[in-house]
């Protein structure tokens, strides 16, 4: 079985300070953050920005200064993101992918996101995995529903991704698919085999689907933009306590963690 | 096994005349249609309205003349359509139900459909349940990807549609869950037990998933909005031409059809 | 998709004329049937013998007969068993292979049978599997258990048969694997992808699981050893009628039929 | 989700010293195994006795010094093996049930088990079951093949064990079902709701299905019958150091480990 990829997400869109005090929004707390991410055995971390009132942006200046001040702490890989906050348009999330990361994400799909609607026409999707493809940054697939596993599927049939596909199956999200075991069963049926894959289980589904991920073959995302807490009503002290627990499942299943170049290997990133 | 509930989709929104020149787009092409389809053994029909022009209109007295044309010609259960075309307002959309029909279409989440995009928003569900509701109105829960039979379970909890739950997984729109064999079985394992179900099995698919639903004991919905061809490059004569063969192939499978009053017995529909 | 190989497993080991008054026993009685079959659209014939008294006999000089009587009327494929009766020895079973059929059945694996057991030990298997692929006897794998593919696997890496593998599903026999569409998804699902099988359900499961393999791609047994009806409590006329029964759902479902020339392309068989 | 009871079957019939240095054999060392395995967090031992020899025995006396070595020692419930070895006669099995322990194996079905067969009629299924209802032993019923859940719903049906059902699923035998995720999936899907499970995954197979047992609120057993190593060619110190790695294991996933009282309320028995 390949090494284990972790990914670490630190902060995303939607989580505030007053929800998870440790929640790291400043380029300078991300970047700590991601350094203890990788020290804990994380070999991607996924970035979304926050500008001085602790509000999502995707400015690309701010994603700059984040890439440049983890990257001066460690080799991890840098995973912008361009799904951003649901009330960004298709220009202010595509931003980051100026900056040329190794990989970033691709949502492909729309979707009810709690009250509010995740929106990734198609017209979105091409021209997110375009300028990707121009820049030679290697999409992460968002999969928030099996549809879009297809709609991949597409995209990589006209032209607008390459194949072996990486999937993000993101799942428990109110609005789109629950995270339960044999939904993460029936993504993993569901994508043509050489792909790799990972899963981000929101709230109390993030162990669980990383034990099974685990087990799987799979691949693992944790941390504050998916869950906030370290057990039922205790909130995690950090984005990298939440990784050393994966790491120790995955110790106790015999499986191996990739470092960011075994990482970049198995998912083809020439760095 | 409960006898088989066919429903009869004549029209939709999308279908063109230059496309199938036999789709039923007046309120008497869409009475004539759906009495075929009553005699072929359907015992719902599922309208979507057009105006003098051939687009598609959710426009009350459209829909109150289609609906009162059907009922002087047979017992057949009238289900409209709450989706409309997807640049409808939530408000246009609702029109129909104002004609408080024995059933009518509940969308469950939004997703991609083809180049665009199907909103239906938290706000959206709640609003057009709860009218559903307050007319008697039994909804048809649309499933086009997992997540929605969730959201339906929440709309449910909160009170805005009743237990048991029927649902409509329609299955293989460009954008949304495919219509595979294995794709049917996970939706038929993700909902309550006590749910009825049927299937739309867009496209190519609409046969196979007819089949799957006959053996499963689910129901099945065939018809031009879902699929205008009889056979590979062969179009269909007519929506009854397609009625027609689930109920053959019900049959051969010793599955029996129900009457609109049957069908409205195993829906709960009080007449 | 492939055309779709239909098997008439005519007579089996268990069922009497007083169960089944149309039940063929003598080699006329067979041959006749099988010739029925393959006018019906069979490519197929699965034989079981019976001696004078109607008794199962796994008589070389009995199948040589049958076989030449099938093949003096028509072109169909000829697969004797190998399987027998649960009380027949591992010798007697064996020797219709030395007639070199096209095919024969290689039980694989062992299970109740109702209050009997179906031996089928590692050691017969690796005698049944040599002795077929000295002769050149292309094996139906008979699969009545999951573990059962992963036998054959084993058989196949240890050199006693080729792939790609050819997959009986028996589904439904009391003290084996239940009937029912999940468990076919799941035989489905575990075998090689370059696999092909087809699915015997017995008793009433044998048309819906007929439905579900012309569906999913695969191919399908019927006839009076794996069910005697027609439909409920009405004792089919001849295994004729129930293949007639397949070929027009695989019409209605748009899957043509394959020829026996034409199935042994699919299977790999010289003639 | 229920707390996890932990099975530790320490000794098998089939490992030997040469294997396993320290496979418990005799009863002094199968009590000290299980004292120590209780302490780890195990609430159930499943035991198999050994002759002076070495082998394989289900002499009743053996059992009966076991089973007052183990409760003088501590409140763990004792199960012996009705499995025995493949070469027992019924009458040998049975020995231990005659000493009416809390719990016993129930084998619901024939399968290969590398080059021999366990033998499980029907015939002998109705009997032990039968016997350990007169005797108040709550039945473990082992499932090596999907068709056994079948069989023991059969046995409930005919009154021969009474609802709610435990099963054990004993996956990656050799001739039997595999031990993949996939397989634990379809086998729980496949019991009735109300159930309680297990799973013992037999060799490398162990750890990730116990990972999974945890995560879809099942039980584990481990230990020496069914894996003799800690990790890839690392042979375990004892069995207790296999459960004390499930009881870290659900640590981590926050699923609290049942002492064994309250898996007897869990599992209905009655002390
Ligand atoms: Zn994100
Ligand atoms: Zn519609
Ligand atoms: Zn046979
Ligand atoms: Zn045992």
């Amino acid at each position: 079985m390949q090494k284990l990829i972790i990914t670490a997400a630190l902060t995303g869109a939607e989580v505030t300070k007053e929800q998870q005090p440790n929640l790291p929004a400043t380029p300078d707390e991300i970047a700590e953050a991601a350094y203890e991410c990788y020290k804990a055995g994380a070999s991607i971390v996924h970035v979304h920005a926050r500008d001085d009132d602790g509000n999502p942006t995707q400015a690309y200046e701010v994603y700059k200064e984040i890439k440049e001040k983890i990257e001066a702490k460690c080799n991890i890989i840098v995973q912008p993101s361009t799904g951003g906050a649901v009330w960004h348009s298709a220009d202010e999330r595509l931003q980051p992918v100026e900056l040329a990361p190794e990989m970033a994400t691709l949502s492909c799909g729309t979707c009810n996101f709690g009250p509010d609607v995740f929106m990734n026409s198609q017209e979105y999707m091409e021209k997110f995995a375009k300028r990707m493809k121009e820049l030679g940054v290697k999409p992460e697939i968002e999969v928030f529903e099996r549809g879009m596993i297809n709609n991949a599927l597409r995209l990589a049939k006209k032209g607008f991704i390459d194949f072996p596909l990486h999937f993000d199956f993101v799942l428990g999200v109110p609005g789109a698919c629950p995270g339960t075991p044999e939904d993460l069963m029936h993504m993993v049926r569901s994508i043509p085999e050489e792909s790799t894959w990972t899963v981000a289980g929101i709230g109390r589904s993030e162990t669980p689907l990383a034990a099974m991920a685990i087990v799987l073959g799979g691949n693992v995302r944790v941390g504050f933009e998916d869950n906030i807490y370290y057990s039922k009503g205790v909130l995690a002290k950090s984005n990298a306590e939440l990784v050393e627990r994966v790491v120790r499942i995955a110790k106790e299943m015999g499986r191996e963690v990739a470092t960011p170049d075994e990482a970049r290997e198995i998912l083809g990133i020439k760095k």
